[in-house]
């Protein structure tokens, strides 16, 4: 009998071994390990896990927005829309979107780029966004960001001249990227955001990284995270331009993860797209592709798998590619996308439901505004702490300092010092974030990742567990 | 100015130009055309567009089954749930899932294998459907067969031994395969299916084939898709103790789509996972994926973008890697696991839903047996058509002579000759099918797909629209 297996570590494609993806690492893995060793009744010095290690806000307590739901269950189930519960807006707006559909149902495939009234409505989203032109046919709609953002990096994956292709990520980064990276062999070019200057884009740093990947490697694209993810900050008009010229410059193609547009605490929020429209030629023509989602902002439909990109300039065979690659998964999942048409044309003033959707969504932004003004506050009050300005996403990505001896203890254990700190932070207080090194950071600087939508009161005990436990941890390890 | 783009037709992945998916392709691109056409009141010889082309049941006039329809709507609107409309085992659906959801919101992600009570009740399923036991651990759910299936093709990009992979797939085969094997840059090893005996897999074309291409390959995995698409039999248990048998002395891992198992006609359905069960040692412990999906089925819900597969006997390291790669993406759309969870566990007698739901159910098997027989019986009498018994799947794969005249007609404006008959019906029927050229072939012999669950009427007014189409095709041609 054979014991060897047809796939192997050592036969199987290699580039999936490097993948990590710390949102929903090993120390994640932990946590719902000791969510099980509570509920069989083993003894900790703490209630409950709290989880603040991925942007999920339903699973944080943020309630649904009643608008999206009452037109998803409409669009499932039109029988229901003859109750008089359902305001007459929803059930025009579900009327509206089956007539797009093949016969009336939401179980047919769309187009695989998707649903025409869908992709108008955003493309109308876009223009009232940026006051610069939208067009329904540059829009893709996916599963998610993370599908679309995958789906443009494959394009790059063709060595040129005989070098490598290489894509230019920020560090920290959201760890999508360079798992998808990862996986697709592209090479990771790392630039450094200056923490010291809220987490800016410096041309220098851009610069400097891409000469060193140069040297053996073809870059092809950057890209930025705006609003930053983990990092919080929102870019500057000013700073947008200055990475647009660049990318001009060096020949690159821009990804400009937008997803955290709707989650703006203070500064303006300016898409890569108006800026380099405003900017004029040669910029305007500049090829881009910006994603968007309903995963985040005030709808937080993560569940729901609902995105879309705007791809613009493409050379029309690479389009033509991407859109036949995109065909074969068939197309994104039509209530997601029923979910996207709410968020592009959601309720105005006049309309049945736009009291209570109004509401809703300034309880959002009110919850988000008072998190990330109660955690910078907070950090920056705990010895050995600090924290940049929170001014859009949805987490906290505090500096910390981690002993000497803390230090050694993690080397010893065959961990990087992040991490042991924040599986100390675990095992202790139950509290769940996410190692720095799972995102990447400057050598020799420790941070961790938070997501900060909690309840109030749970968001004050994290705070609190956070902060005694630091104090102890001082104490252990100094 | 640059005129050059950052990515162009020369420097990108050069997999992606090689993509071609007929079910999406250029008859159907054409078929678009001529629906606006008609739209703006262009004159036509028919009044409108018969679309066949692609697996869509809600798009051919199937109802959905109210059940699952309900149950999505209190999923994403449980206050809905309060109508005495809604029945008693809906609710109770409902509240199960919710509470398996992360505080009770489908928005939330799932894990990114899926919700441990749909892995449950698909477990349940599967170990009903075989007989043999199941587990929630080695299923992992998707966005559609077409995501997992490209996920598990992902695995085998690797050289061995310098020589590149190679994938063995059915010819003819559902297109998904050939344009994700492009993509993947893996080798497609083609072997045919036996027309002559219902398309059945013959040992000696699986070793010509595996042999021919181990020439300068290495081949890696063998696709089966049974019941078949587009060739609609359903294996027998003894072809596919062969199959295993064959793949077992070649060291092939097996890539089971069985996505058309519950639109079986006549005979019965063998699972790949029961048939090696069953036949015990060394054959019971070999590597499987197995593949399922809602969107065909009695569910056909196709644009919710549900489906699983069932991975046995991995290697720990390959399954690791193939969960890292797949929670780099977050999670499958959770609206669609409910879906899954409603087609794994149907009301039962003795619940509330149980009769509509047994009444809907068996008028779509009902359909699809009175059609699967009118389309093989009606194909066989048109003069040069030639049709197989339409055992499972929703599809007719009629082979069809095409006049040596039609032929050089076809190659002078660069056409197959079966895409040229088939552009020829749409123009001149407005029925849109695809060549079987999309699919793949014997060479020298052709064919179309059609979709085969049009309501009645239009069923008719298809295979009358054919028959009249080829009678003057033969006329113009002989």
């Amino acid at each position: 009998m054979k014991l060897e297996k047809c796939i192997t570590e050592a036969n199987m494609n290699q580039n999936l071994l490097n993948i990590q993806y710390a949102v929903r690492g090993p120390i994640v893995d932990r946590a719902a390990q000791i969510e099980r060793e509570i509920e069989k009744g083993v003894p900790k010095p703490f209630a409950r896990v709290v989880r603040a290690n991925i942007g999920d806000c339903h699973a944080l307590g943020q309630k649904p927005i009643t608008f999206i739901r009452q037109v998803l269950a409409g669009a499932a189930c039109p029988e229901l829309l003859g109750s008089s519960d359902i305001p007459e807006d929803v059930k025009e707006r579900v009327r509206r979107i089956l007539e797009d559909c093949t016969r009336g149902s939401v179980g047919a495939y769309s187009p695989s780029n998707g649903l025409q009234l869908v992709r108008q409505h955003v493309a109308g989203y876009l223009a009232a966004r940026d006051g610069v032109p939208a067009s329904p046919t540059a829009l893709h709609l996916g599963s998610g960001a993370s599908d679309l953002i995958k789906s443009v990096l494959t394009l790059f994956v063709a060595d040129v001249r005989g070098k490598p292709p290489a894509v230019m990520i920020p560090i920290p980064q959201y760890p999508l990227f360079s798992g998808t990276l990862s996986e697709l062999g592209l090479r990771q070019a790392n630039y450094y955001l200056d923490e010291e200057n809220h987490w800016a884009l410096q041309l220098e740093e851009l610069q400097r990284s891409w000469e060193q990947a140069s040297v053996d490697a073809h870059v092809r694209a950057l890209v930025v995270i705006n609003p930053g993810n983990p990092t919080g900050q929102v870019l500057t008009r000013k700073n947008i331009e200055e990475i647009i010229k660049f990318a001009y410059d060096h020949d690159l193609f821009i990804l400009a993860d937008e997803v955290y547009q709707e989650n703006i605490i203070s500064k303006p929020f300016y898409s890569f797209k108006k800026v380099m429209y405003d900017m004029g030629a040669p910029y305007s023509s500049m090829e881009l592709a910006s994603f968007v989602t309903c995963s985040k902002g005030w709808a937080a439909e993560c569940g729901l798998r609902s995105a879309f990109v705007e791809l613009l300039n493409l050379q029309p065979r690479v389009l033509a590619a991407f859109q036949a690659a995109r065909a074969v998964m068939q197309c994104p999942t039509v209530l997601g996308q029923c979910v996207l048409d709410c968020v592009a044309k959601p309720p105005v003033l006049g309309e049945q439901s736009y009291e209570q959707f109004a509401r809703e969504r300034r309880g959002v932004a009110r919850v988000l505004a008072e998190r990330a003004a109660s955690a910078h506050r907070t950090f920056n009050t705990i010895p050995g702490y600090s924290c940049n300005t929170i001014d859009g996403s949805m987490f906290a990505f505090p500096r910390i300092e981690i002993p000497a001896r803390a230090q050694a203890a993690a080397r010893e254990k065959g961990m990087a010092p992040d991490e042991f700190y924040c599986l100390r932070l675990l095992e202790e207080t139950g509290v769940c974030v996410v190692p720095g090194s799972g995102f990447g950071q400057r050598p020799g600087t420790f941070h961790f990742r938070t997501t900060i939508l909690h309840p109030r009161e749970e968001f004050q005990h994290m705070m609190d567990s956070i902060r005694g436990f630091h104090l102890q941890f001082l104490k252990t390890y100094s």
